[in-house]
């Protein structure tokens, strides 16, 4: 029943033979130590794979966690940002609306989330797609004439990252493609190109408030496409899509039978005199996958807490994606229960002067910014309508000796300690994201300083590299 | 600049041209309506790729999605659970410890929690490795001088579930194995499968307390081969492994120069009386990935709060698996940031009565359901050391009519209203496994009721088939 291994003492001379050799003796540098080996003498009901045995320490990341890389990680850690020691630093950069304190959420959103520990109902394991009745609250508070949801149409993730990707990952095999914007928020590259999905890039047009180049959509098509993602809000550019441009976009995707995840984190989150529709409430027949979650209107986003809303009234998915994407959710489980137990509360119980009051700050925010870089030359900022971000365009021709929007905002950061994240993060070149979450009184200061350093480096006279050269 | 579509209409008599055709006339069901058409004329700047557009709706999941699979929700969902109606059901199935309300959490960790709330610190985005501060924490709690850490040696996830996760994506490539235990927890399969990396089952052997059958594990062991997983206390078999065995484990994993994921989520989580070693304790030079988190010890699984350890004191993993983790860990971010901020007050507070006093109940619980279950015909229960589990062996030759453990456990959920999970759940046939949480009366009746309903099939003289075929 039992083989035996026998301790043999042999001087090994350097050679490693087809024996089995403890490789204890062998260092995690493959340096081999004298001594003792061990030799199995194969009397074993087992028989050994002699031959294709590791000699040696060898172990590598997979070729996953390789490609799977964070664009603004990758080029924010490339920069040199060393700010300038006379002036405090101001980051305009990071897109979470609770680091300066400014923006809390709502008092009726902890103390849901109190309740939710204090009932000590909600420690244990939800279902992978959460618990049911939180998938309620949600269908309910989303629900409309338009676009009916009902818990079963609601699954619950970790954060809105979870629900973005396992709809890339229902929809796509590896070798696939979808269509994503530029510029657009790196993780939905991130996480296609992780599991071996390509991604095509379609323009938005910043003379046209970023609308969709409809006709650039269109041709990136091919048999191959599994989805199109839309985000709308829009981040990096704060855009909101009208009414008719989102039918536009419905039009194409049924043409080409093409399913859409709907990116809709900053959805409702427009500012005042701004129509938000969700996509949903204007298809009749594209099946959506609109993602959102707690973290940006609720102010939230360590919470982690997101949502898949399924809306397929042709029953295109039919049972067979959303069986999918409660196989991909039995993976890890899903949001933290705690908050789930909160949901339903939160979700009824957030007074709307709450909402009003973030939107009209992000709004306010916004027009300073706006003005102020109105005026600065060799700037073009492009006034958002929602999401918490805005976007300047730099006139980069005017900046003589800064190659470009990297160059840029480091030069900032060195001279004005003002960081803003230069777009060729969202692979889009010449143009740096704010976000205007910021205290308004910073906003001013951050402004003032962009203004001094663009007055420092703008040349009015169009510099062409030609001139340079000579 | 823009292209035109015109809107043509014709009578397309049931042929589809090569034409573009406009999809939405086309059903989900391919059925095409009568009438309009849109025919793109293409004086685009960007060409059409008119032959590879999709002229139909046909949205398929993934294969990743199809092959994501939970064995268990399988072959629960396939069984016919009708409970006897005279009969109240007892579920001695669900691995969560929070069903019967008789284990709950320690007031400390509550506390942690709602003051983590109450402090407003913690709504933003974490790291997506986790606050440095609870990595910390953690590094500190499971410090010891065989097993240095530091807060840079920790990874907090969503969940143990998600560091499994992390672990074998880090370290596998599609093509490659690794070797997990039979019976064995379903999730490491589920998750190797779900990315094309395949498992090899080595035996553990009931008959010397669930240990692994070394020399089967060593037959396993090929070039391909990248990691070796030991869940240690077990799911499902609820046994401890002694110093000496582990050391046996890691010397063959030196050996082969396997790197170890080590399921460390029941540890310390042992009955008293009994020792348990982390492996990293013991190894000094096998690399140790330790998957551990909040769920059990401290009773709180729908919290998903997890975690990696970090063992590599030869530098085998080098920066390079370090970094792939980090990498990984963007995808969806970690845990939810309000318990990674009780993390440290969780781990400091938690008074050692609480730990033991869980630890006292699953054990006595463990020996009320051993010492009535030995003496029932026809079945072997093996006393656990630790976790919270127990199982039970089906001589199934002396219950003629019943095939397998999963008919056993069907069975007897219709007539005695009692579930246990059968454990080709975990790849192993004719046990069943009970989960020890339940209260102390409810395992007693339960063990009453399967007593009942062996006695009522027990055939005490050996049944062969060839027998019941005459």
């Amino acid at each position: 029943m039992t083989s035996k291994s026998y301790l043999v003492q042999m001087n090994v001379n350097g050679v490693i033979g087809n024996n089995v050799v403890n490789g204890k003796n062998l260092t995690s540098k493959g340096v081999r130590g004298n001594g003792f080996h061990q030799v199995s003498v194969n009397n074993s009901k087992y028989p050994a794979k002699v031959n294709s045995r590791r000699q040696r320490w060898d172990v590598r990341p997979s070729e996953m966690a390789n490609k799977t890389c964070n664009p603004i990680r990758d080029i924010v850690d490339g920069m040199k940002l060393t700010p300038n020691p006379e002036k405090a630093m101001i980051a305009l950069s990071i897109g979470d609306p609770t680091v300066f304190g400014n923006l809390p959420t709502d008092a009726c959103v902890l103390q849901a989330l109190k309740e939710a520990v204090e009932s000590q109902r909600y420690n244990g394991y939800a279902p992978s797609i959460g618990y049911q009745k939180s998938r309620e609250a949600v269908a309910n508070y989303y629900n409309s004439p338009l676009a009916p949801l009902e818990a079963k149409d609601v699954v619950l993730t970790s954060g809105c990252s979870q629900a973005i990707e396992l709809c890339i990952s229902v929809l796509s095999n590896p070798g696939d493609n979808i269509l994503i914007p530029r510029p657009g928020f790196s993780l939905y590259k991130t996480i296609a190109v992780s599991i071996g999905v390509h991604v095509k890039l379609y323009n938005l047009l910043p003379e046209r408030s970023w609308e969709v180049d409809l006709e650039h959509l269109e041709s990136l098509v091919d048999e191959k496409t599994t989805c199109l993602v839309l985000t709308n809000p829009s981040n990096p550019c704060g855009s909101v899509f009208n009414k008719e441009h989102l039918e536009g976009i419905l039009k194409l995707a049924s043409k080409h039978c093409l399913p859409i995840l709907a990116d809709e984190i900053y959805g409702d989150m427009v500012f005042p005199g701004c129509t938000y529709n969700s996509l949903a409430t204007l298809s009749s027949d594209v099946p959506i996958l609109s993602c959102g979650g707690l973290a940006k209107r609720w102010l939230v986003p360590g919470w982690r807490m997101g949502w898949i809303l399924i809306h397929d009234r042709n029953n295109v998915f039919g049972t067979e994606i959303r069986q999918g994407l409660v196989k991909l959710t039995q993976l890890i489980l899903g949001a933290c229960t705690l908050v789930q137990g909160a949901l339903e509360s939160i979700l009824q119980n957030t007074p709307q002067h709450f909402y009003d009051s973030t939107t009209s700050f992000l709004k306010a925010n916004a027009e300073i910014c706006f003005n102020e870089l109105s005026t600065v030359p060799g700037l073009t900022p492009i006034m958002p309508s929602g999401a918490m971000y805005i976007m300047v365009g730099i006139d980069i021709d005017h900046f003589p000796g800064i190659d470009n929007d990297v160059d840029f905002t480091e030069r900032l950061v060195t001279e004005q300690s003002v960081f803003c994240l230069p777009t060729t993060a969202f692979d889009f070149p010449n143009y740096f994201r704010i976000v205007v979450t910021v205290p308004a009184e910073m906003m001013v200061e951050a402004c003032g300083r962009i203004r001094e350093f663009c007055l420092q480096h703008y040349q009015p006279h169009r510099v062409d590299s030609s001139e340079l050269d000579q």
